[in-house]
């Protein structure tokens, strides 16, 4: 049997694209948010939810309220990366996602992030996250 | 009196954004079509036109169903630009802008392209354009 | 034995990501210029050659003359497609690459389009692709 | 005779771009750490410094090593903000910018972020800034 940490994360191969690479020769410091994104659709799909279904069947929103992210190493073109997700914190009205970009091997870490959300509707009016929603994004 | 030629096209000034660039030190070739967008956006704007209000309260969409670019010269970070935008041709269900993307003193010209459009509605079904705005957008 | 039609495309599965929305919820038009360019390193990787190689260790850069994309159905978030590259022309100065984003089941067919590229060293001289690399990338 | 903190910033004034927005209708969470960098672009500019300069004739780079935002209230498409952009701390090695997004009137806050960025050169290794540039980065 997994125990709680060892379950909880949701992986997802990317790949650093020529388009998010800067004169630097480095990934831009603003895609490591698009791939939190992309992490943590992979970890709501991973429980059975989507943004699609959430926003268009519940009229459920995440929008983000505070992002932030370490950075320790620069990731160039072509490398292929990990981004783990895991939930940091759940409450009625607050999800907060924490995420590490590492190597494949997982030996590196590039970088390492949070971002905050509360639930709203498409007016931007604040929602609590009904309870089956909970249990499933609590993994 | 200026003729047609000279009247009919909107110059917008940007500068080369460091997100923009790539590990070659180049504006990445997808972003002239960002500039492309905001130029048709100044271009309907200047027309009295914005596309929040033709989506908001016509319901009317401009999706692009072709776009092209030829890039004669490479963009660098921090180099300011216009783009010159003109509309190419305006039929009842199809729209073109033209664009060029040239030095602020005129003297280079780094791109030009075009973008075809047709009017849709929000469920992607083709609409005509009223005649009004086919007027302004004429300029 | 494959024959050429066949052997010379190299498919690449990617998803929408929320970044790459726009506010008429379909993927912005930019973006497939970014799916092109993941489209032609993964047939560039699968010949064996990358960019990363090409540009450090041979000094050869393969800026974008021309690029058009002809946008057939939107993609939508989350929703997964196939880039489908292949070589459409090959001479010692230019290459054109063709792409196809499509459907999983290869069904649909979303966009189209093609870039044009030509050889230059890191100063933008141009250059001829060494024959080695020529047969490589004719797959 | 200004007071230190009104002599401090430097506004930069942007409009959000379809590109930039997402299918929520708001202007997706990554681009507000692009603006942030137009934001710093601008600050060193109108100090006399420019990244060019610093990257090419200095072999300084300014690396992020944090960034940080918190999201008050969503931007919309067509809005125009300002983004400004101060110093927050400079010693030899690190440097803190401090930005907020508001509006053209200055009453309403959209965002207010940070980015903490370490001198290197080309290769990543840590360097001293120059007391010339400093003092002109310390307005």
């Amino acid at each position: 049997m997994k125990g709680k940490d060892e379950s909880q994360h949701v992986d997802v191969k990317l790949q650093v694209r020529y388009a998010e690479t800067d004169q630097m020769g480095h990934a831009y410091y603003a895609n490591y948010l698009v791939w939190f994104e992309v992490g943590r659709a992979a970890y709501c799909r991973a429980r059975g939810l989507t943004y699609s279904k959430l926003e268009e069947d519940d009229n459920i929103f995440l929008p983000v309220v505070h992002a932030g992210c370490r950075y320790m190493r620069p990731l160039r073109y072509d490398e292929e990366f990990i981004v783990r997700t895991r939930v940091g914190e759940l409450r009625s009205r607050v999800l907060t996602f924490c995420y590490e970009i590492m190597s494949v091997d997982e030996g590196t870490s590039y970088a390492e992030g949070e971002t905050t959300h509360v639930f709203t509707d498409d007016q931007v009016r604040p929602r609590r996250l009904p309870q089956a929603y909970r249990e499933l994004l609590d993994g």
